[in-house]
């Protein structure tokens, strides 16, 4: 072996201390060493190398109003360490700068060129990145770069035709000569990503069976089992959106008939509401505030998809038998508009063993979740082994 | 921490190598250095160790027919080193003893008793394990007894209504009764342990993504997603037979409508076949029988549960995106006999990327697959920890 049993176990201990705060944020030492199980002296070693990498802070903290010695504070360095996250939807491009323990210094949006070549898409999103790159190094000094993360809806898949060849290599590229690094952004699907980030530090914190599901021009769930991310073979899992569940339904883009998201999709919603206007992420919420104000159209609209998406929820909770089921996307408005049909219909039809202990939620990050679980991907190398120095 | 780094990672190599021996049978002392990435005096002493502890066997190769020195080959002791493993199904309870690296060394089936009490059940796997006991220990020596590990068909839940609270508590006082260990055994789904031992040692060894759907009385899926197995919270996942496919379909046991055993289950495939039999497996064999030498409601039947089942299992596949489907259970007689209806579904069905890399199978292990994968969980402690003798 290359490396010590000493070395290999202080690098994991490097590790765990540095993903707990990255996880919990601002942490006392004595937490640190009671939670990680190690002694004193062997925490104050591993935050001194910490603190020396520029990796966190350490600090006395507020008043507590307790007797005695106050423990020293860890915190990660949020504003010095950060990676980019990337978001590429069918509408527009988002790219924010995270620091480690998920905070979003910096964001920008733009509309996501017309047409389905690539390169200007790749380009905009590129652009996000440049304006944002100036202020990441100010004041100047020991900024530390951890990477980058893409989330790729699979609306951009489904109706652009891209495939992770179209999406990664001119990405790669165009990001290596704006980041001066060779390392590529990570991929990884929309709602996978959002599953992670609510699963890191939002929503679904602390529950190892987690079901996201994002809507958007189509429907696509990240899931956490085991406390894992689940994405099959080629990283192309959680296509619930295809999960037919109506046989005698309509036609879906993909061929089949009655897919899932022909019954709660953006365009199976607007359509049942009457609504004649292109589908998109706005008009969908349109419609469902105008269900909300009684619009009887926009209404039963809003209901039939709701208790189709209550009936797929079933089918879901009974292959996988989560704690919690979060609804993203333009799910959550529809989930919050009509939540008693969803939970009403998840009731009659899942079995009470698989759903007895589910709660129905929507995003604590909002639609931030997508690009907080990018920025995670990003960070993923540096929690591995924190002091890790090659490029 | 209570262990040094060195012990600790002493400990984890005593496992790997016991654990390579037992997935992969006997191996030479030359290819446990190389897969292991240890050197060769560090393989001589924990192979000194593991035949100390009599969970191994060194011993010279037959001829090798190569020029040199034959390498030690390393075999795990498998008549020695034992544990029980059980099935309980709705018709009948199984009980098998088995070696280390997975070898069926003896086994027992008898009926179930009839009725919804639990105690003549619990008593029957009891007296088959008795039965087998006695040449467990002969000849007199150095045998090792691991644990048990139990499968229980979904369809004891759903049909007798028996809950792990039925099951557990009962069957492990009357095993400790008998095996004289405080030790209970574990409970699997038996669709959740068939898939775990095609994983092992089967049709989906290599394979990290695989969906087992396990057909009797009802339909169950075991998953490994990402290399590991996927249960739920609960333990209760994997209950893809009440997934609703065909909401205009038929009433189910569990209330809703359309389930896919209400398309594929044995019930179904009997009734359309015009039979008016009992449900039973062997009902179910006989009637594909029927189909496969050309009666034609038979021939009816077997294609509308095949088209089914392909429906069902193109929804699975893009929820999992695997490399491969086995079908267990009276699935397999219905796969073997209508493969191109199974097949031809799936393909029309599935999103190209999620089935593209899919191979559909029947069980390696036949039906002892439940029996071989109650062993795993038996073997599993062992194997994490070696030379742990805690009782």
């Amino acid at each position: 072996m290359s490396t010590s049993p000493q070395e290999s176990v202080r690098r994991q201990n490097l590790g765990a201390l540095l993903r707990y705060v990255h996880v919990r944020g601002a942490t006392s030492r004595a937490e640190l060493t009671s939670r990680l199980g190690l002694n004193r002296s062997t925490i104050g070693a591993l935050t001194a190398d910490l603190a020396t990498a520029g990796l966190i802070d350490e600090g006395v903290p507020q008043e507590t109003g307790r007797a005695g010695r106050p423990s020293i504070v860890v915190r990660p360095r949020s504003s010095r360490v950060y990676g980019y996250a990337l978001s590429l939807e069918l509408d527009r491009v988002r790219a924010a700068r995270i620091g480690l323990g998920g905070k979003v210094l910096d964001r920008r949006t733009a509309a996501r060129p017309d047409g389905a070549d690539p390169a200007p898409t790749i380009a905009a999103l590129a652009a996000l990145v440049a304006d944002m790159q100036p202020a990441a190094g100010r004041p100047a000094g020991d900024a530390v770069f951890v990477g980058s993360g893409l989330a790729v809806s699979g609306s951009v898949r489904h109706h652009l035709g891209w495939t992770d060849e179209t999406i990664e290599p001119p990405l790669t590229s165009a990001l290596a000569d704006r980041l001066g690094t060779a390392r590529p952004p990570i991929l990884g699907g929309v709602a996978d990503l959002a599953a992670l980030a609510e699963h890191t530090r939002g929503a679904a914190a602390g529950a190892d069976n987690v079901i996201y599901l994002h809507g958007d021009a189509g429907i696509s769930a990240g899931i956490i089992a085991g406390g894992r991310r689940i994405t099959g073979y080629g990283g192309h899992g959680g296509e619930v959106g295809h999960m037919v569940v109506n046989p005698t339904g309509r036609l879906c883009g993909c061929g089949s008939r009655g897919c899932w998201e022909t019954e709660i999709g953006e365009r199976a919603l607007l359509h049942l509401a009457g609504r004649t206007v292109p589908t998109s992420g706005a008009a969908v919420a349109a419609a469902v505030r105008a269900a909300a104000q009684g619009d009887p159209d926009a209404r039963a609209a809003v209901v039939h998809a709701a208790e189709w998406l209550g009936f797929g929820v079933a089918n879901l909770v009974n292959i996988f038998n989560p704690t919690i089921v979060v609804f993203g996307g333009t799910l959550q408005q529809l989930y919050l508009t009509a939540a008693d049909h969803v939970r009403g219909r998840l009731l009659a039809m899942a079995l009470p063993a698989c759903r007895d202990h589910v709660v129905l939620h929507t995003p604590l990050l909002g639609d931030d979740a997508p690009l907080v679980g990018a920025a995670e991907l990003a960070f993923e190398r540096l929690l591995a082994d924190p002091l890790d120095t090659t490029p």
